[in-house]
């Protein structure tokens, strides 16, 4: 029995070690196309910024780890090419042909350059790998760059222009969407580009970049540019190899992770997951997604049954310390669901005034029809990764908002308020039902 | 139509404002046997400790606000008596009767002497109202206190003797069973001893204290005692009149939080409430817990139609900094509550290392029958109360450990790690399943 991964980042390392423990005899080789292996993407924002050092920080492991303590083989720079099923073979770039029984497809997402021209000079960059990483910031640091344009005001865009912003640049964030954050929600767009200018940093929405010229974008000057216009998944050899896609343009996957082809299993950035609000499948390519939906693939391509629930859609960006998260629809994102949304939205305190409470924002989501909490989203300095979580525990476990409101939270005045801004919240919206 | 409650703190106060809500015509009367109404008797220690300043920071409304903004007639210093439920009247001890149509009794609790002679003396102080911490914080700064015992490592006790370490008194806590924090729990004690030993506070359990010395408890000598053996409910009128207690001594009430006399209501520190775990009735006076089920006992009282669903026994207390949460039961407990439980104790970063994350202990408590979650406790400097908070949603959803495990949280390097510590522990405790 020999499996095959293509992909060596969150969701083929997660799948290839899940395999080891399913099945400790299994033959099992992960082929990632570029230099390194397990390094955190999440963290190149804060190379960038300089809070990270030295780039080997954000390397989890190394190839010889895998080997050694795991006895997987792991091979870098080794690019696969095409799938050819029916002899249950890869291709890899070099000729060399490798035989699986299973399959595991964890190939990822590149940044997504938007059709822009001029997107490949050299002061142009995006944020999607170690080396991507180390040339923005040398070339910042070597060009003393003044100004900034960052393209796309998802994640990485607003974690770019805070990272810039840290190195004295002036920075301009222009999003072709109207919203920020990549969720259809004008009340958090609007939290966003407030904390945004609190700290210099403009941000433009439903600017349309079609140019990048050598010394300006969208008329906005700038001596380095940032492309963060999010993700399209890798797909090309798995759609060749006959591999179904979704709506999405992503792999569709089975709640086992397994592709149309028997045995063939996807994972990560470049496959759909369930999504438990809807019951749908969605693309949400996420890291902490990838490692789990990645855990199940590669459980199942070693023989295991296990199944992948899905996912709420939760996530959480940090913007100048103060935590922007979310979970489920939002009004409008639910609307488009088919959803009948209605939401609250309060400001409350997050412990008692005399402990150093801050505010904190919690907008609540639920469908009137259902009574079902949909949504949410917390803004704040003090504990909105906690709260979103809470939100996320219950759109998983498809709570009714009547049950939300009784939560028994925890309370003492070093870390809580008697009545949580989650459960204030609910009582407003409560009433709104 | 007219609703009487008695008791004007958290229950009591929750209970006749939501009444006001369902119905803005009725007659409410609050009696409050003390001399202030709303205050925060979990803020108490902070005062003892110094850090809150001036005592009112700790009362949150006064029956001028009730009687102003809700139209609540709160009346101070009216302690009732008798309740005579044929005549639908209360007693008050100047003789004065009140009728009503529907009462609420949150009479709450008060501290358990333990039968401890000499616990009378003026060096022997209780932590329960504002006047018991005024009198403690004048004491020690006058007679310039240089070691406290205390009685009792329960909540208000361990915060008790980080108060009193802080104004620099050596400190020792006696503890009657072999348990800090009511929770029959070695790890959770072994953790506690740890981090008060660390701070110069000196943990001692099973030594069951008969009597107070004027210089001395149980052989450990000092000039100040707090006593904070727990609390037993104020049961007694209600007892009197015909309502029945449950097996833990405190009031039994329905879903509804209706006592077995029809239109008498019961909330707070006197009263049971239903555990979600068990399905059971459980006494864990709290002030969450009072505010929630008193909303419940006021909307029902004022013609309304709600049920409480329960508890799950959540709390957190911070000792020198550090969060000790739990809910739900540790393995002990559960076994003594009739399940198979199956535990796993994790140690992990709350972050990366590059975003100053620190180590936390989570503990998850499932059921081998059912699969279910049914405990969990965290420790820790960071994130402990999101983390409770969490595991709490997943109880009272009555979540499973095969779906906690793959909950959807938030990640992003300021504020969570990739694979959250409540994973990973959920992740162990599912291979001992």
């Amino acid at each position: 029995m020999a499996l095959v991964v293509i992909g060596g980042v969150a969701a083929g390392l997660s799948a290839a070690s899940r395999a080891r423990r399913t099945d400790p005899r299994l033959d099992i080789v992960v082929l990632e196309k570029g230099p390194v292996i397990s390094y955190g993407a999440c963290g190149l924002p804060y190379y960038v910024e300089g809070r990270v050092r030295d780039i080997g920080q954000l390397i989890v492991y190394t190839p010889e780890y895998f080997r050694k303590e795991r006895r997987i083989d792991v091979r870098t720079g080794a690019r696969v090419v095409s799938i050819a099923h029916p002899r249950r073979e890869v291709v890899l770039e070099s000729g060399e042909r490798i035989r699986y029984e299973s399959l595991v497809i964890a190939t990822g997402a590149r940044p997504d350059a938007l059709g822009i021209a001029g997107a490949r000079q050299p002061h142009v960059f995006t944020l999607h790998t170690l080396e991507d990483a180390e040339r923005l910031r040398s070339f910042i640091r070597e060009k003393q760059a003044k100004r900034g344009v960052v393209i796309g005001a998802g994640y990485i865009g607003v974690e770019a222009a805070d990272a810039l912003r840290r190195n004295g640049l002036a920075v301009t964030v222009l999003e072709r969407s109207p919203d920020a954050l990549l969720r259809h929600d004008p009340m958090l767009t609007a939290a966003v580009r407030h904390q945004l200018e609190e700290h210099g940093v403009d941000l433009r929405c439903g600017v349309s970049v079609t140019a990048i010229e050598p010394d300006s974008v969208a008329g906005v000057p700038c001596d380095v540019v940032v492309l963060s216009g999010g993700f399209r998944p890798n797909v090309e050899i798995a759609a060749e190899a006959g591999i179904e896609l979704g709506k999405s343009g992503a792999i569709r996957t089975d709640d086992r992770m397994e592709t149309n082809l028997r045995g063939v299993y996807a994972a990560g950035d470049c496959a759909e997951v369930n999504h438990i609000v809807t019951n749908r499948p969605a693309y949400i390519p996420l890291g902490t997604t990838a490692n789990k939906a990645g855990r199940v693939a590669g459980a199942n391509a070693a023989g295991g049954r296990e199944r992948f629930a899905g996912i709420v859609g939760t996530s959480i960006v940090g913007i100048f310390g103060v935590g922007f998260a979310t979970t489920g629809f939002s009004v409008e994102q639910a609307r488009a669901e088919g959803f009948a949304p209605v939401a609250a939205r309060v400001e409350a305190n997050t412990r008692p005034r005399y402990y150093g409470g801050t505010k904190t924002t919690v907008e609540l989501v639920a469908d009137r029809t259902t009574g079902r909490l949909i949504g949410g989203t917390v803004i704040g300095e003090d504990g909105a990764v906690g709260r979103i979580n809470v939100i996320a525990t219950a759109l998983q476990a498809r709570m009714r908002l009547a049950e939300f409101e009784q939560l028994d939270l925890a309370y003492s005045p070093p870390f809580s308020a008697t009545w949580d801004p989650l459960l204030i919240a609910a009582q407003q919206l409560q009433k709104e039902m």
